[in-house]
Parts: C-alpha cells; structure tokens; sequence
C-alpha cells in the first residue's frame, strides 16, 4: 500500500484532514508525568495517541524535539513511531536536504531507519537531492514551498521572472512528480499563497498544512483554500494547540476535546 | 574562546585550511576493521583523527552519515565529537532549519546536546529560522549561499531583480553578521560563485568550501578564490577523498598522506 491509499485510507475512516504534532517539549508536558512515570516523554506521546487515534488522519513528527535529547531522544523517536497504529501515516518533519550522495543517507535514515511514511524536505538544493528521496515511490516527499512563518519573505517571496520564488518551487514540484509521491508544505498563516498553491500543484498532490492553532492560522480559509476539488489532499496539522492543552491529569481527555472540535471544525468547511 | 579564535589558533599552529570530513560509510571502511574490532566505526575515526590532526583546521560531520544508524549513530557521533582534540573546530554539518520555535530546538541540540563549534544552516524560510542559531555568539553559523551540486543552479542561480538568489542570499549573510559569527558555504566546484561570494561577504567571514577531492573542485582555484586577502577565512573540506583513499589496514597512514598533500597543495597556493 502506498502513501496516498493509506492517507486516504485513515482519513475516509477517521472522517478527519487533522494532523497532530507530537512534539513533545520538557516545560509543556504535564509535570505530574515526571512523578508517575519512568518514562514521561514516552507515555505523554502514547497517552496522546491513544486520545486521539481514531479522529487523525495522520500524526507528524518534529525531530528537532526528540534530537535535542540526543540518543535517549532517537530511541523515543523510534518507540512513538511503533506505537502508531499501522493504518495511520507517520511524517517525520526534518527538513533535512543535502547533495546527492548524502540526500542518499537522509531518505534511508528516514524512510528505512525510522519508516516514515512521509517526510518534508528542503528545495533549497534543486532536483539532484530531492530525487533520492522521491525514489522511494511508496513514500511521500513534502517539500518546503510557502512556510508559516513571518520571515517566509525573506527568500521565498522573492521574484524571479515576475513569479515569486515559492511559486517556481510549487512549479517544480508538480515537475517532480512523476512518481505520484510529491506533496508540498504550505503555511496556513498565508491563505492567499496557499490558494495559489493549490492551483498550481491541481488536485492530486496532497498538500501538509502547519500553522492553524497557536500558529494563528485561519481554518476556514486552511479548508476551503487548501483542499481539492473533493475537499480531500489536505492535511492541517497542529501540535501543541492539541498536545499541550491541558497540564493535568486529565491532559490526554482536554486533547482529544481539542482534536475532535478542531477535526469537526475543518469538517464542516469541506 | 569563541569560534573565530579557535579556529585560527589551530589553522596557524597546523599551518592549514583543510578540513577532514568524518563521513562514515558501511561500505567503504576497510572490512579488516569489522573483524578486529569490536566498534568499528569508532574506531576508523579515531585512527583517522589519530592520524590527521596535527594538519587540520577542523573536522566536518555530515549528522546524515550517523543519523542512518538511528541511536547508535548519535552515539557515534557523541563519542567522536568527544575524541576530537579540544583546540580543533568541530563544524556539525546537517544543513538544518525550522521556523523560529523549532529551530531554537536546532541550535540547542547541535551547540549544546552536540557541542558543535559550528553548523551548516539552510536559509529558504529566512532570517528568524536564522536568527536562534546567530545567538549563540560564540559559536558559527555556516549558511547554504551556493552549494556544490549540478542542481544547485536550479533555485539558486535564478535571477531576483537581476542577481541570481545566491548572491541575495550572501547579501542577507553580510547583514545578518552582527554578532561576527557568521559564514557561508560555498562549493568548491563552481570557482566563479566562490569569488563573486567572496567580494559580497569581504574579508572576515569564513568560508566553508566542501567539493575539493571526490566532487572535482579545483584546489588552485578554489583557495585564490575562497580566501580573504591574507590567504585566510576558508576551511576547505575533503571527505570521502581523505577517508577512505585506503581500505587495508594502512588506511590511516594513507589516509594522513592524502590529508598532508592535499594541505600543501592549499598553502601552495594562498
């Protein structure tokens, strides 16, 4: 089974386009969980997984959160990713690129090592090292176009030929996709940019969609500027509006009420 | 001592601008040492640092090389980074960047779960993904400007109100370096890049130029083209064509040949 069957899979199931970010954070989690348990980060992820499993249609990973820990940080990494149920995609958020030869290392780190079902990747480098990761044809590549954050101008919104540069990357991408495995990161927070987007890729490659929730982002405009022509191909993630709601005891239960207003929020857009 | 110092200190009393690139590979480190030894890949850096560095300026590793063996990697990468002398620069090369939040995360784990000297950043999400790692003061901050691959003419080279991006980006570099601790990198197989580069950033940024050895980079070239005018500010790096030139058990002695005549070839020329 490839990406897209079971993306859409989970997603026709879970009736869901929400994403959820598990990046766990030492300050946010609930401090009860350091007393409790021997292993606080691992249980906050499965406590969280558990809440919200069947109203996600994907769940996404930050590696910088679990890098910071260094090989206590991998091994978490790896033991969140076996606890994900099998029918429910894991993207591993590293935006990793390098040349070639290294790109090489980077889609088996992720893809093989880890088993990511998708990853984000950096365009910064052109085609030579995007295409090793677009060799796994039952993986998914999300590369970097229009991100959420404020500085996203710097470069991206530059022009070139009259267009600006986010938009000859979303060009290349639909390029790229030969092998039906390409989707794009797109920030939430720019829902003009977005629209833009989706015009440009058409309505089969999916697009990962950070920056509703503490981001700031805008749901109705995520949906309706985002999805497909099906209102699918879309998936909006938010991490901690959703995993660090509450601080309590009762965390997992405030994030599963969070997830599910967030998921019948973005349903009722569609 | 921050950055700056240490560097010179090491590339004067080595008299070099060579930097060796401990990129590991399964395939390509001599078999002898799966049989002898009981940490192979520990061990084939220790030799090779054993046998280098008194000749060095710094070493370089790709996280990509290690990441690939999961939490046995960073453990690798851990233990190495611990071996390298203390007055030797140890450049983390991971070509990594997140919107501001998660990039903090970044520059935590690479300077302070790593202690990296220096890192390899990418600038396509603009100047606050750049912004958490310049505030390490101490510390470098090598940004991608111009990278070494066929491809990198695909984003890089595209013309913004007729400079090709790479050089907005060297400008952005320039004006980002209120803390001096900023650098660039640049590959070493394009030599016209280099120079243009060179003359944006002037005289007391550093360069990082890998592409020298394997990737064909000219070495008359690149030192004429990527020092400032005191023959200084550039770490030339060579991987794979220093490492693993040998593959019996005289592999650091070949190894420390390579390294040797590759540094006088540098110095012959700056």
């Amino acid at each position: 089974m490839n990406f897209k069957q079971k993306f859409m899979g989970t997603s026709h199931k879970n009736n869901s386009l929400l994403c959820v970010g598990l990046d766990i954070d030492e300050d946010k989690i609930p401090k009860s969980l350091f007393e409790s348990s021997k292993h606080p980060f691992l249980d906050f992820n499965k406590s969280i997984i558990d809440a919200t499993k069947d109203i996600v249609c994907a769940y996404k990973l930050n590696m910088a959160f679990y890098e910071v820990f260094g090989k206590n940080g991998i091994d978490l990494l790896e033991k969140t990713i076996e606890y994900i149920p099998k029918d429910i995609v894991v993207i591993l958020d590293g935006k990793r690129n390098d040349i070639g030869n290294t790109a090489c290392k980077y889609a088996k780190t992720l893809f093989e090592t880890f088993s990511a079902d998708a990853v984000t990747i950096n365009p910064y480098l052109g085609k030579d090292s995007v295409t090793p990761f677009l060799a796994y044809k039952d993986k998914c590549s999300f590369i970097l176009c229009r991100t959420s954050n404020a500085s996203a101008v710097d470069f991206q919104d530059l022009n070139v030929s009259s267009l600006p540069l986010y938009q000859i990357v979303a060009k290349k991408i639909k390029e790229w996709n030969e092998n039906d495995n390409c989707g794009a990161v797109v920030g939430a927070t720019y829902p003009g940019e977005l629209k833009i987007i989706r015009t440009i890729l058409g309505d089969h490659i999916p697009l990962l969609i950070p920056g509703v929730g503490k981001q700031g982002g805008d749901v109705e405009n995520t949906v309706k500027k985002g999805t497909n022509n099906k209102g699918e191909m879309a998936i909006i993630n938010s991490s901690r509006g959703i995993i660090f709601a509450g601080n309590d005891e009762d965390f997992s239960e405030i994030s599963r009420n969070k997830a599910l207003s967030l998921r019948n929020e973005i349903n009722k857009y569609r």
